[in-house]
């Protein structure tokens, strides 16, 4: 693949770093880079036309974490402003894997492969990913 | 009122101070004494045999917060352990306000007023607080 | 005060509702406004040319709240965009009111009267903050 | 290894679930598992004579997460108790990965292996586990 073709299926979203993402060490939460990934994939689903509250409302879908790895490599701190990354890596019927990123400028300080899966919010029954979703993903 | 029903009414719940709670200034993040007094009132309310999954599900009730005073007086740190209290200061049909402090020892780190109230889970209007769980408050 | 000079002071900042700022209700977890809240302050700050790690490291200062009362009038929801705005209330040598609101829309959904100190970071000691800053605040 | 052997080894802490580790969904917020995961390695260490304040202020030590992968089974519940384990499943010299997982009853939520490395806590350099830990873990 090319560079081009990798940079234009790679979506990213600005967070900063505020006080309620640190701790103790001075640096941010490592936790809370699950929340700064998950902010990422929100607002990739919304360019692409899906948000959480409609799919929720209007076809009683809901996307949920099954599975994180999680690479914490360097600690970004108060004030930093992080690129956080979307990029899908594998998609299936009911589910995907995105690789994300949170660098800081040209160093990395924490990446990650999450698969999340679409299921059904009264029961979270497995559901497949809506098609007009899906063949909007490339992977 | 003497002391010893005053100590009769009040609640208290333990709180241990993680790395999670913490921030840039090594002490607790304030924001997060509202989650410590929160966790009192949810095992005061299942001291009086109410829980909040119970009570949505049976009743259709939930208890939100309505206004909240906060003082933050000293600032915990990592691995304190906290006493947080609760004692009833107002009751009225569809709300109360609730008076909770955050001890470490004999000094005081924060101190609030919360008010509460019941509401309808479906569409937020107030109600009536339970009366079997309003005659075991005494305020 | 003539409704264009209050505009000119008040400041706000976009904050958008993702699902770690949501709880069992379906909507905001009220204590999240403080974390709101705290977002707008620190950008108002750095509009003013201070960062709080710059005020940490140069001036050993740091910001920290005293004293909070919040009103919690409606419940936010997820994928909601809330418009934060700070406001100077009341300002003195080492502390400052702020009026903060968060509305969606023309509706309130939380204001807030929160005091900050500012503190040496070493003891938490209160000192003056620091002039070149003050005096760009209008209160 | 029998199973005598491995339940000793294994420590576990209780965690109740509150409104604020919940989320839109009406579950634990996933991202909060590694909460409920760090308050148990928390209790751990501090069973085995280790807090991190005394570390951190004595020896100038700190525990950072490295690598954490986590799957996601199951979801709890507003007002469920987890039983959190932390179980040792290799020892390096300056790091160790721990198996833990979130039971409710028989039942497993969210199950994981946390890389934990010991760094200073100036420059985050790695350095060696104290050894007076070390030997009390058995991995």
């Amino acid at each position: 693949m090319q560079r081009e073709e990798q940079r234009a299926r790679t979506f990213s979203w600005q967070v900063r770093v505020y006080y309620e993402d640190t701790d103790f060490g001075g640096v941010v939460y490592y936790a809370n880079y699950l929340r700064f990934f998950e902010r990422a994939r929100t607002e990739w689903l919304r360019a692409m036309g899906a948000d959480h509250q409609r799919l929720a409302a209007e076809q009683g879908l809901v996307f949920v974490v099954r599975r994180a790895e999680i690479n914490f490599v360097r600690a970004a701190r108060l004030d930093d402003l992080l690129e956080i990354t979307v990029e899908p890596a594998e998609k299936r019927l009911a589910s995907m894997v995105l690789r994300q990123r949170a660098p800081r400028g040209s160093e990395l300080m924490a990446g990650a492969l999450i698969q999340v899966a679409c299921v059904r919010r009264d029961d979270y029954r497995p559901v497949a990913i809506p098609p007009e979703f899906l063949e909007r993903i490339q992977a």
